[in-house]
């Protein structure tokens, strides 16, 4: 355990914001150390692959001829850490308090990738074989939607052959409940610039007679959903394949205090959304658009008083399953023109895009995991979907022919892509059993 | 004119941004500067007046019984220089182009103080007694609301007793048309902040489940006018006094082309604003809204899939003549509360207000400033108003009950508040000469 931990500090240390062109370094030293991680675990044939993007880390055990072969996925790059003031510890500097470990990519993906790297060296670092085939591919650009794996994936679609993709990049639904993820959304990721002229003009000397470009955004965001949150784009929700019946009932069976869930993990003033859905559909299965980030003006101390000529918004939309992320791309930029105020140009850039994903629990590479892990965690592993987007499932599915099993022993406190990011380590050890026992009962099928 | 130059050009050498708390040496060495330019103009008792906020620069001469006695306002604190990089030349490194002279603070107001100072000397200078008596007060906290001037006026009321103001930070109408501003509007200048709560949440795991912080203040600002340009806040126009009939005839006469001034000055794609008013009303007479910064969540390179849990706006209103400052801060507060979306903690800070103010043109120190400039002009003075705001003039006539004669030998292109902010400089040249034919024509009275 010591070990793990060890090494698990020493890969978060290393700041992989692959969404930061000046990381570059930083992202291929992540790389280099996964590699290393690789092979103290027994994997063979372990290499980067260098392409458009940044480095593929890649590794492989292929000795149970006649057993399922497993493609082992997680990301060792990891989300901005900005705003860095409100992290009570610096996010590259793990630190352990009590139980959890705190630093960016504590949860999202290293402290969990290394679950899978470390089943492995149960079995090659003991001397005993792996019950099962493993192909590992790790990526460092799943947090700013790069697509070097992607291509990867498509021109090596022989050599990554497998039975199903293993993936631990979920959270369980409560503490001490195993969870498998059977449904992810899509997402369209877009940046809006608004522009109404070429220079910031004074607010004294022009006001009232010029359009104002924060104003045109403010007017462009708040024209995209009502106040209840029901995306005003006509056909967005085309091809939207709701939840089944079997599902809203497993899901109204789950351990959960919508208040509490309020209180203490989203830290919200009040729940908002469409009033129309529950809380789960509305998290997992329906399509949303969310602001994440706004700028325009004059933000510093004090007073200035300019109409600024151009603001900047970035935007995502999540999808449900059976919408065409490439489609909703497109009326989203529509939308945008159509709300536009007069005399203002604005531009929508699709940063990228991926659709929901949702797999069957009755597959028997899903049905197994979730015995695993409840061998475990002695409790019954519940089916969940996330309401997040984890692009390579679509793809695994679509080019492998294969499903995806998201095991996932992050917590719902884990604060992903916010400050203060933490995994519980009790988990990480026993997900580490878990998956090992997981390789146990397929080499045993 | 080259001596002129030089000192103007040392002068704006002193990035004295008053709004940015980090600049204070510098605020204080452009008020010593300051001091110096009025020793060497001839002016006596000069010195700092040291006190709550930014030093105030104080002198006088006093040599002329019976004659007049002017005092004699400007600012040497400028706009902060925010976005640096579309600056064409240094803000801080004085840049004469052609005629033109490039810097922070050129035109607004260092470049237009300076007339004051010089018209002086050239009596003084030339040791000519001045026509006039005069008490120059500058102060370097216009840019950012300070109140030193304000109190320090309140309080000295008795030694600044005069029969005029005299302040040159307005600009005129055309380039050959010498203007002086009877109207100003006012302004209360505020900070938004919103919250939807504790921490960033990320948009798979939460979208659709939870407020947005950004939409909410995109929403607030939508709301506070009608895509018109309106403002949607019941009563807050009361007691405006709209202008005259003569006023409305003499605008409709200035040589305007508003295509023109939507092209070269104003440099929008579009004017804007509410229809059932002309643009000059629009502009020098109708109270505001405008939005001046936002800043929200992840702005940076990449892709971050954040829900943001607080938004900052910077806005203020302009007001016309009759709007009280103090009840347009409490309607603007009280309709930020009304539409802010449930689930969303509002807060408005007011940061400084100040009513408006208009002067009689024929006030015969308003009316002999316009035959000075007619002289040294060759051409009939105008009178305008301006849609900016200078809060001493109100405190002028509230305190020391005179009328201040609103000169200015700007040009409409001069970028104030904006990068690339210039001064003409015969215009400067100029406008010496018009002011010492205004202490003469005064002294002749």
């Amino acid at each position: 355990m010591e070990d793990v931990l060890n090494d698990l500090i020493e890969w978060l240390r290393i700041p992989s914001v692959s969404a930061d062109p000046n990381a570059q370094g930083e992202v291929r030293r992540a790389a280099e150390f996964t590699a290393t991680l690789f092979e103290k675990a027994g994997l063979e044939q372990v290499r980067l692959i260098d392409g458009e993007g940044n480095p593929l880390v890649y590794g492989e055990w292929l000795h149970a001829p006649g057993k399922p072969t497993l493609l082992c996925y997680g990301h060792y790059d990891v989300q901005p850490a900005e705003p860095f003031e409100l992290w009570r510890t610096p996010p590259f500097e793990p630190t352990v308090i009590g139980d959890n470990l705190y630093a960016r990519g504590a949860a999202d993906d290293k402290g969990l990738a290394i679950i899978l790297i470390r089943a492995v060296q149960q079995f090659l670092g003991a001397g005993r074989p792996l019950p099962v085939n493993v192909k590992f591919l790790f990526e460092g650009e799943e947090e700013s939607g790069g697509d070097h794996v992607s291509r990867y994936v498509r021109e090596n679609a022989g050599a990554l052959a497998c039975d199903a993709a293993l993936i631990c990049d979920t959270e369980m639904f409560a503490p001490e409940l195993p969870t498998i993820c059977v449904g992810l959304r899509g997402i369209v990721y877009a940046e809006l610039t608004v522009e109404t002229g070429a220079v910031d003009l004074h607010s004294g000397v022009y006001g009232g007679g010029v359009p104002n470009a924060i104003e045109a955004a403010a007017r462009i965001v708040a024209a995209l959903k009502d106040k209840d949150g029901r995306i005003n784009i006509v056909g967005f929700d085309e091809g939207l394949i709701p939840p089944t019946p079997e599902e809203h009932e497993s899901w109204a069976r789950l351990p959960f205090d919508e208040n509490e869930y309020r209180r203490t993990e989203a830290r919200v003033f009040e729940l908002h959304g469409e009033p129309e859905f529950g809380l789960f559909e509305r998290l997992w299965a329906r399509p949303t658009i969310e602001i994440h980030g706004i700028a325009g003006g004059f933000t510093g101390e004090g007073a200035k008083t300019v109409i600024p000529c151009a603001a900047l918004v970035k935007l995502s939309c999540r999808l449900g399953p059976g919408q065409d992320s490439v489609q909703v791309g497109k009326m989203l930029s529509d939308a945008v023109k159509a709300v536009a105020p007069p005399g203002v140009r604005s531009s929508l850039k699709i940063l990228h895009g991926a659709p929901a994903s949702v797999v069957d629990p009755s597959n028997p590479y899903v049905r197994h995991a979730a015995l695993a892990m409840t061998d475990i965690f002695k409790a019954k592993t519940v089916f969940t979907r996330s309401g997040g987007s984890i692009p390579i499932v679509g793809l695994f599915e679509e080019v492998l022919g294969v499903p995806s099993v998201m095991t996932g022993f992050g917590l719902p406190d884990d604060n992903l892509h916010a400050p203060n990011e933490k995994v519980y380590l009790p988990n990480v050890y026993r997900g580490i059993d878990a998956i090992a026992r997981y390789f146990e009962r397929l080499g045993a099928l």
